[in-house]
């Protein structure tokens, strides 16, 4: 799927072309041809869509669309990998992908891990809250973590990352009462908070009346803001994303910034790929903490490639529970 | 002076009132008189008459103004003062106050120190330099630091301890082409921005190519923003104040406060009363700088307790240079 023109806002069907005249690439030496089974659709994809400075840059037009997923080796000139192999890196929306052994960028995947795992609770996804909340965010024992996007791929496992570090309230944000529901009766939230029908000022001044230790914000815009407004004393604030603001020409900033200053408190943005060469030592604790049952996910599969635009759409409108993903 | 009611933006005549009723106080035992000599006119004092939350109550109608200042003990029924001893402590607009020995709140300066210098460079204001640029800002050997403000009482000093701390470029943001030629003529900074009149963005790109590792902010609003998009990896944003925008009923936000994540950068408020167990351990090591030369400060007197608001507004017209002090 190719980027054919710049969306604005959503993306729409104008805004990616098939392209008609992809064949099946022909490995070279130390390459390998990688059939694409999974896409994950990750709320960054659609930044980089726009013809902005970012920490990637754009994608071009009439480029594949850039993207995370998880392909099956099947032929290779590479003795890096084998024929049958599951592999995970940036294998764009497009059904053949080459690896490239001198870049060394696909990981292959260990036998018997579903791929849908390895993009999601295993994957960058479930890194992204892992490093955020404990490299940026540092919760003590006894504190109070609010995380937006809660029934999203990164913000359920944030809260239930900080249910198990010894967080004393954990509050999620969401967008539907089931939302909400999953959170507190599957996932150990202690409170709720869905942002369409409730005034989120209030119940944040309700359930969080010591004030909010580690604010973990994939949203921005005014639930950023009513977070600021409800710091505690040296609290944290993790910048992960802005969802609500990515389709806006202009971005609004966090009014209620200078609460930082009262409350002596700091707001500070990462990247989950600084963290790459952690990713094993993280992925081995968030294995076994998905093997006892104490971290769950879920997975939203969308079929076809065709329908990639939709499912990326479905992280903005709040369609989705969980990890998107496309199965091809 | 007391407050009268709540300014609208700057502060005019009707909203202070002189209080044509106060005598002398009588001390009482354990309490000492003081005769103000200098008041400290600072930015939060504005923040102070807004009945919004903030990091101290707001000043009441019919109140006292709330202010640091000088004063000299003119009778005494307490051990802790002697008269003719001079204290600095939170004195408020007026000409008498009573200093409590069991609140322990007022410091008595060593004989021969400038009563202005104790106000201005060796206090609040100095302090809030050294701590937000050291503690917050943590400077490295040859990073670039930006600072707002900068011919104001702190950003002056700000520059120059990131001169004396090794920083490789210092650049500061003033409001008029005599200020910015005391700050590069007189103080060493590398480069100054005349906000007024010069292209803030494209200044910052061509002082400072490596991005900003460093930015103290003073003023918020449209500087900030310029600010954040020159920002280089690992940046810290001192939050200090937004004197642009503590006359505004309805602040404006950072919008490009989502370079915090791309540039992986920090941005953190910090306040002064949190560091009074260290001003010691400072205050001799900013002695030493001053006496040698190397910090240089100056003060802009306003003479009459009856000008203490205008003296308040000049730090948001910016038409001071240095420390704001109201004489007696």
């Amino acid at each position: 799927m190719l980027l054919a023109s710049r969306p604005q806002g959503l993306v729409e069907a104008a805004n990616l072309r098939l392209d008609g005249s992809a064949s099946i690439p022909e490995p070279a030496d130390g390459q390998a041809l990688i059939r694409v089974q999974y896409s994950s659709i990750d709320p960054t994809i659609r930044t980089w869509m726009d013809d902005a400075p970012g920490y990637l840059p754009p994608i071009g037009l009439g480029e594949v669309v850039r993207s995370g997923g998880v392909g099956e080796v099947v032929a290779s000139r590479s003795d890096r990998y084998q024929p049958g192999q599951l592999v995970f890196g940036m294998l764009g929306w497009q059904e053949y992908a080459l690896a490239d052994e001198a870049e060394a960028a696909m990981t292959v995947l260990p036998p018997g891990l579903d791929p849908t795992v390895a993009i999601g609770v295993l994957g960058v996804t479930g890194m992204t809250a892992y490093f955020g909340l404990f490299d940026i965010g540092r919760p003590q024992a006894g504190d109070t973590v609010v995380v937006s996007g809660a029934a999203g791929a990164t913000g359920s496992v944030v809260g239930q990352l900080a249910r198990i570090e010894g967080a004393g309230t954990v509050v999620g944000i969401a967008g539907s009462a089931e939302k909400c529901a999953w959170l507190t009766d599957e996932l150990g939230f202690d409170h709720a908070i869905n942002y369409r029908d409730e005034n989120v000022g209030q119940r944040l001044r309700a359930t969080c009346p010591r004030g909010i230790d580690v604010y973990f914000d994939n949203v921005g815009g005014e639930i950023l803001d009513h977070c600021l407004a409800q710091l505690a004393m040296k609290a944290r604030v993790v910048l992960c994303g802005a969802i609500s603001q990515y389709n806006e020409d202009r971005p609004e900033g966090p009014r209620n910034y200078l609460n930082l200053i009262i409350k002596r408190a700091r707001m500070e943005g990462f990247l989950i790929l600084d963290y790459l060469d952690r990713f094993a030592e993280a992925q081995v604790r968030m294995a076994g903490w998905v093997m006892e049952g104490r971290i769950q996910h879920r997975e939203h599969l969308v079929d076809g490639l065709e329908h990639a635009g939709d499912a990326l759409n479905l992280l903005f409108s709040g369609g989705n529970t969980g990890k998107v993903i496309v199965r091809l």
